[in-house]
């Protein structure tokens, strides 16, 4: 199988190692419009090949293309990818609207060719970990998700800070809790005269699960913490710590019912605290994986189009509310 | 100057032991419905000297009262206070709503009796070198304050997570800003047909300054941790760390207008970090001071009247906004 | 019962407080040379009786004693007290030399009165978790003890760091090990023409045990850290931990022989980790509780004369061997 | 220039990456016993060159050899590459004895050739911004260093935990210090029939200055942490912090001489926290260069041959002291 990467910015090296590392890739070519990180790339990977223009990689034969440019292009290069009949793998979010990612469904199922989109958070160990105990009821009925990422992060030029980091965290909730919501608010600010820097979502699954995120390119300390309520176990995820990402907590609280105007109406426990050994494989490793083999087999991958468009829906709600100073959009 | 604590739950011990250790306070007394903490109070504090009623409290010769009760008593048991003119310190928030607050500030006034709310945390080290170095200057324009308060918490009868715990947030940031915000958003959940566990609360404060606050008592772990951001300087506020709580971070973003499609327009650039040392003193002691200082000679304290009803307004706005599912609520 | 507590410095109160509060103690005397101390705690503690001197201790109808005085003072005080027929808890270390040690165990035993040292420490719900999961053979056989309790301390005028801060290693390591080292050495040094600051001990207890204590008035952050090795589990003891004091590891290493010149011999592998609820009482409630059942029951508390005398003969070896510039003392 | 890279094993290929990104490094040679290794190398980097056996790299026109071997080679190896007119860069620690590091120092000499040592330690941000404030005199006197570097290790076959670990520590003591030791004594334990796996060092600089080494391949937990303990300030330099790796403390103790039985000498106070921006460039980019440097200009490398004597030299004495018993070894 051979493959292109378009795009080598901050992303993209890391897929083309990838790619190259790949037993059942035979040939990688690379794209980009900045010759310096062309020759960045095949200096380091020389039996990389470059390729002139996003032009050249459609008349390759190359049989698979990575997009990993500026979100504002994937669809369309993405769409121009399977109009060649290549497969595509789009970095997140899948691209700029709901409507855009319908487009490319239909089209990559007309075609039956493979259109992915990486999510890399969902092939983590620890992700996949939160995935297998929530899905086992350990943690009994979900109460709430709430996600902080933050820190001193580079401004995108073409997004604001939602479609930059919101997609990890929304695609992380869409593998766990593996549905829409019902409803979805959103507040962001702007102090630069440029992208809303500092944003916070709700969303509103109903039956009073509730999950909040807030994305933040101004914050002086990185915080990458998840906490996730259940009625019966409650999970920190904290990707900073260096071991020990995923703690479980035997903790919960217990309805006692009890009498006196000082009393309280519910009690709480604290219980023993475990934390389960996780896979330590390199994430993007397993999303090229599940690429190829969705080309090889016709498997659908993890992160496929579907899921793409669920995070666009929602950063698309997200956007249409904070224009309206957070009023709620129903999706 | 003698003094009587009504209300022996969580909090009021900690006041009667501050104001039997003050020495302007010659005599304490103490009263709550409960026999068995009263007992443990006179057992704990010999020369406190126990009431068996409110009217008796109202009845003795104290000069000053504290009223440590569930937050729907506030009012009515601190204006009788003040109607027989005795000071009064309230525990926060000072009243169920910004109507009663009002008529508590009349009150006082028109009697010329202190009335002082418990905002504790504006009288701790932390908070007060964070008033100096924003009030300095240090931190140039202040663009957003996001505060997280959240731990397996005792679930309060008669109010939400948000009028048990936020007040704490608001009363820092009120202290910090120094103006009511423009407008307010506030989404809670309730998980256990109680009262809501799970909140987020949206200050608007105008010139694109945001502040946000998540308070929660279904957490696994404890968390208390306030960031400021601003355009010279950011600080975090970890009030778990057993030292440096306060780390003012030389970091920033600076505008840098480049070209090009895959260009950044702002850098970060991330510097010096430094944790001031901070004052150790109680902050219930100092707020008993300021209290029985207020009292002596006529001062304003810090946590006066009207810093009780900017707290309590907010709340009342929050609540108005979780109850239409998040809408913009004006002040 | 009554009881008398000899020593109002900084660990004093905390024994009066915790004797107020015993329910099978009637009646608390307290005593100290300076009479700021005796005020400041009958201030707090109106029910507890001033005693004058040492020697109205003795003629009062006490039945107990605690002895919480600078180490040198231990052992003629508790003497007197055995002597005059009176049960006594001592301040850790029991005594400032073994003989002297051994003769109250003697002279106690004479006397059929109880003996107890207060090793704080092994009544705390983490090191009372750890006894209980080496003894139930969790641990496998033991590899080493690592120790280090470190921070910007309060010089002691009578002893060095080793006799002040080591002592609660050495209880730790008796309670946990169960047995006496075969030979000790020690190092230290001193930077102030005072006693020695800083020091290290270390502890071979056969069978390739080794145990290894740092303690050090001199750090500029606080450090309470025990790591223990054993063959089948880890354990890490961190004391400054808010919660999750006790975190045992399922990581251990597996002998695999191998060829080849790079290769490893020995093959390591990380599992989960898993951190236990602990009993979140009082040590010192506890040690009381214990001293007073043993006066009580004639049962002798976990604590006694002869755990004391032994971690008085570590020190007495270490002593010897820091003047040794380290060398090897056999026990 | 041209460079070969003599074993591949865990190290070898950073060093290869690290040349191969050198602009004064126009060829990069490897070689290694084992194809697999070669394999993997030239698969990542097709213009390194592999030669089939270190024959070939000394008959090679390569001007400098980079020795990444098991220890017990390093000697023959570096040898060898002197000998026949090339400069050579070895892993730490430069022998196995001090004679074998003085061999190399005086051949080296005699030949004009550059003999470095690969101490990466010294190289990183953090290690030049310690040696910058004590050099400065900001920490006053020198009273210790403390160094912990403990983890779940990988058993070395030829070497103990000692000669694996401690080399970092003593290479990173050695350039703050800038002097040898008078005397060392050692400890360690083996646990596995096989090579030590835990051993304390202790140093003695003369002058009340220590230092303490605890190095381990068997603990659960990663630590990497010194402390420096000085008169004027405390520095912590803690490795695993992904931030804020340097903490320099405004504490310290002030003698005061008082009175009283109970009285401390000696007091402390805590002052403030500073946390210096730390270079970011990576160590090894910077020994690769400093040794290039070197080549090319005749300048001394920080890490020359004197600095691998003399952490050889004291691991020597280390190595002395522990098979007797932890005895004091003069230098």
């Amino acid at each position: 199988m051979k493959v292109a990467v378009v795009g080598l910015g901050y992303w993209g090296p890391n897929l083309v190692r990838n790619f190259v590392s790949s037993e059942n890739v035979s040939q990688v070519f690379c794209c980009d419009l900045d010759p310096q990180r062309v020759k960045h790339i095949t200096k380091q990977f020389p039996n990389v090949k470059a390729l002139s223009s996003f032009e050249a990689v459609l008349d390759s034969d190359c049989d698979a293309v990575a997009i990993v440019t500026p979100i504002s292009m994937h669809y369309n290069l993405a769409k121009q990818v399977l109009e060649r009949g290549k497969h595509v793998l789009v970095e997140k979010p899948l691209a700029s609207s709901a409507r855009e990612c319908d487009d490319l469904i239909q089209c990559a199922d007309r075609k039956k060719l493979v259109l992915m989109v990486d999510h890399t958070f969902i092939y983590t160990g620890a992700v996949r970990k939160i995935k297998e105990i929530v899905d086992r009821g350990d943690v009994g009925d979900l109460y709430y998700l709430d996600s902080v990422r933050v820190n001193l992060g580079m401004f995108q030029h073409d997004v604001n800070v939602l479609w930059d980091l919101a997609p990890h965290d929304l695609s992380i909730m869409d593998y766990v809790i593996g549905k829409l919501p019902e409803a979805v608010s959103a507040v962001a600010v702007n102090h630069y005269n440029h992208q809303e820097d500092v944003a916070y979502l709700i969303l509103h699954y109903g039956q009073n699960i509730i999950a909040h995120i807030h994305v933040n390119w101004l914050a002086p300390v990185k915080i990458r913490r998840m906490l996730i309520g259940g009625s019966k176990k409650m999970v920190v995820f904290d990707d900073m710590e260096p071991s020990e990402k995923v703690k479980i907590y035997d903790s919960g609280v217990k309805v006692v019912t009890r009498e006196g105007i000082y009393r309280t109406l519910v009690e709480y426990r604290t219980g023993d605290m475990f934390a389960p050994k996780l896979d330590q494989a390199e994430a993007l490793t397993l999303v090229v994986k599940d690429f190829v083999n969705a080309i090889s087999t016709g498997k659908k991958p993890v992160a496929d189009g579907c899921a793409g468009w669920r995070v666009v829906r929602i950063l698309e709600a997200a956007e249409q509310s904070l224009k309206q100073s957070g009023a709620l959009v129903h999706l």
